[in-house]
């Protein structure tokens, strides 16, 4: 198995509320057959219903609607602090819940979280120690480890 | 906010047997402070404790340790059908559980599931329609809506 992710999809209860909402911070996807594919870097983030994902993946949902942690979070790394204000403010004006407001992180960066209107949750992080490529994409640093 | 996704973390229940089943599948990452990071494309993919990226995520967890379908499922596809097989085989002999046995699907590709330790899903599959960049990227096709 490679090394690599090709698609991250989140199962939506409302799929027209949850494209709104992305497409609010900017992010332009195509529709085909109910689901929405966004092309994001290499790989492709999917909004689907989540009763559909949960069926065409073999599995039950008897926490469907809970709202509950979801146990992952997506990190959307930028290149200056001020863009995690920024993007933290965008967010709460597309309708996010803002979880842990902007501050220092402990790794000497700053970052903040929200949540979709799924309850999904995005880190928006100025990490120094991550350098992004010119494109955006993320080598990770050699951890000495 | 770019149309990209940094970072792919999971909240796990035991990093060590995380991190070896995702060895067992070939994978090769770096631990640091407990968290261990996976160079997966452009992107990272993470595993840390699940009740650490709750508590830093800003949001309570009452379904911790529930193994309740988590909303959401990663993809990882390939280039045969053929290699469906291979990857669930030896993902199932990693210790997963295969959701959904390997099967044509209704867009004429082929692809199974399986979960992780953790109930986290991964659909393996071969989609004609989603070609593969030569890097293993996915670049979406243009689905003239």
């Amino acid at each position: 198995m490679e090394q690599r992710i090709t698609l991250v999809t989140l199962g939506v209860t409302d799929l027209a509320r949850s494209t709104a909402f992305y497409e609010r911070l900017g992010w332009r996807g195509q529709e085909s057959d109910a689901t929405v594919f966004f092309q994001a870097g290499g790989s492709a983030f999917v909004l689907w219903g989540r009763d559909k994902l949960a069926a065409d993946s073999g599995v039950a949902d008897p926490a469907a609607g809970s709202g509950a942690f979801a146990g992952f979070t997506l990190a959307h790394n930028v290149r200056t602090p001020a863009e995690v204000d920024t993007i933290l403010a965008a967010a709460a004006e597309a309708g996010a819940t803002v979880t842990r407001p902007a501050a220092e992180t402990f790794y000497g960066g700053y970052a903040g979280c929200f949540a979709d209107p799924d309850g999904y949750l995005w880190e928006i992080a100025h990490n120094p120690g991550f350098q992004l490529n010119e494109d955006g994409s993320l080598t990770l640093p050699d951890f000495g480890a």
